[in-house]
């Protein structure tokens, strides 16, 4: 049983629309520590990580420990109907969600939850070789442009600059944003780093820059990527992992 | 034969766009008293009544009073196309109506009539035990919210508030809109009144809310309800009335 | 080989969108007095003329004249990705052309180009005996009414006027642009004009309202129409030539 109260309902609504294009259901641990998601989407390409600390929300009141899945597609459909300044009340008993939305009136959705399936799924602790803080919009805005002329896209770091690059039968496209462009804020390259992902999940994967101005991407050589979107001091982030194409190049 | 015209043409074009997902042709009586229109959905479920008075026109020029039988649909395309300050002038002679738009440049469509079915409706003395006053806006993202869980609803008044919920398969949704909530404007409660109606048929009824700002709802125990969007005095309304679903419970 | 720079890119941006929505691959002839592009449209009905003078450019260095060919519809997607403030810039070497948008990051989309079909297109000079200005959105608007009621469109002008009409199995409309309407900025009718134009094609011409505030209608008695969007002194014009339909009227 719990219950926990976020004044500011779009954050938990905006987590949700970018995890649900991942992933269709999803265990929720509402602990002492905060709000834990983790899940591998399911070609077991890409991973979400959502932690939400008690700091991001109004009240926080978990008595203990509750695993809980939901139909994440369901949960989405009923945040569409939140309005810009409603309160957003999540509460948990007899096996069933509350969410219930204040603002000129009181709306209470009560959604069933789902059987969790047993996983023991842990963060892998990933190599990388070069961080680059950038704009989310701007990674958001370069995705969008790779996507108009190919499915996968490469990514690539240097000392000066965050590279992204695509090639399709149309033509190719490249983008650079570099340490004299304002959408680039931090680069730390211990060395170059390049890799090529699959466009259509990097492309959900940002939409989290509805939840934060920027985001930290990690990279090594033909490894796993990694994004962090974090939300501030003790409010906690949405991080995702995706699997690099290895492909003849 | 006669000549209408309305200085703000948006409202004419909104009446009719909600009309028209209800109803496919109407007959619009033109009298010295105004414009009336009654008609039932081809489902006989659902009754519109439009009442518009002298007062909402500009000018108002009516000889004799003309039933015309319009194809709504129609109209409704004709109409998308008025700009917002357009000036609209509605006039009728030898069975062609004739929707004349002046904003920029003047803009007269003309329509063929079709032949009036026989009917004689009267709008009924329907029985009520509650009568509840709300912001429009709220009855219709209400029922919104309604919908993403289910067909049906159920709506329910009482002395303290006036509450609309709904069941489906993947959870349900409660609403309670409040004396202590500002989108209750008044309630007048002589005997508790709950009934269920058909949620498609309700949506298109609220989108009325784009003619005016509050809806007055009446209620009895599992009779027919009547939604009235008022135009203010001397102006007119457009009502709604629609019978319930006496659903097992 | 050439290195063209627009400040504003919107207006290669919106150009491009008007020509793909009527003609499929265009060859654009960058030479020392501007850009030209003349091409059919597949049916032979339509014609398009664009012509950027070098004064629309920020920088514009065209060694040798360079007819290059490329597909509409892969550019226009390139260039919906442009931002609001972008700088765009046009480049041509090895068989390559290459779009450049400069803004909070660099992006470059390089497009094949394809080999041009030979054709020999010349501007023919066009009889008219009446010529209008209007305001180019009211055009565009005018078409969206017409469209409304019927597939062609009857385009008449006289000492007073300039008339749009249109007439359909569910009713006709008819559209007075006079000398008394802002809309209308200039007309000089030696005779009076009337023609019947396909709506399909003109509404597609009407998109280059985009790019110029006004349009100039030359018409003649049942003779092709020209429309001319021009982007001011020493910058260049989008025109349009068309022909009418010859039908039993």
């Amino acid at each position: 049983m719990f219950r926990v109260v976020l004044q500011d309902g779009k954050l938990w609504k905006n987590c949700i629309e970018t995890i649900s294009s991942l992933i269709t259901e999803g265990v929720f641990t509402f602990g002492s520590n905060g709000v834990r998601m983790m899940a591998m989407d399911p070609s077991q390409i890409a991973m979400v990580d959502l932690e939400l600390l008690p700091g991001v929300f109004e009240e926080y009141d978990v008595k203990e420990e509750a695993p809980i899945c939901v139909d994440l597609e369901e949960m989405k459909k009923r945040l569409a109907s939140l309005r810009p300044n409603d309160k957003l009340e999540l509460s948990y008993s007899d096996n069933r969600l509350t969410l219930r939305m204040v603002g000129t009136s009181k709306t209470s959705f009560t959604m069933n939850t789902l059987e969790p399936r047993k996983s023991s799924l842990t963060n892998p602790a990933l190599q990388c070789s070069a961080t680059v803080r950038l704009l989310a919009d701007t990674l958001k805005d370069s995705l969008s442009k790779a996507k108009i002329v190919a499915d996968n896209v490469t990514l690539e770091a240097d000392q000066e600059s965050f590279q992204i690059s695509a090639t399709g039968s149309t033509g190719d496209v490249h983008i650079r944003i570099g340490r004299e462009d304002e959408a680039l804020i931090d680069i730390d390259v211990k060395e170059n780093a390049k890799a090529i992902f699959p466009l259509n999940y990097l492309s959900d994967m940002a939409k989290a820059s509805s939840i934060s101005k920027t985001v930290t991407i990690h990279l090594k050589n033909d490894h796993p990527l990694e994004l962090d979107f974090t939300l501030g001091e003790e409010r906690g982030k949405l991080s995702f992992l995706l699997a690099p194409r290895l492909e003849s190049r």
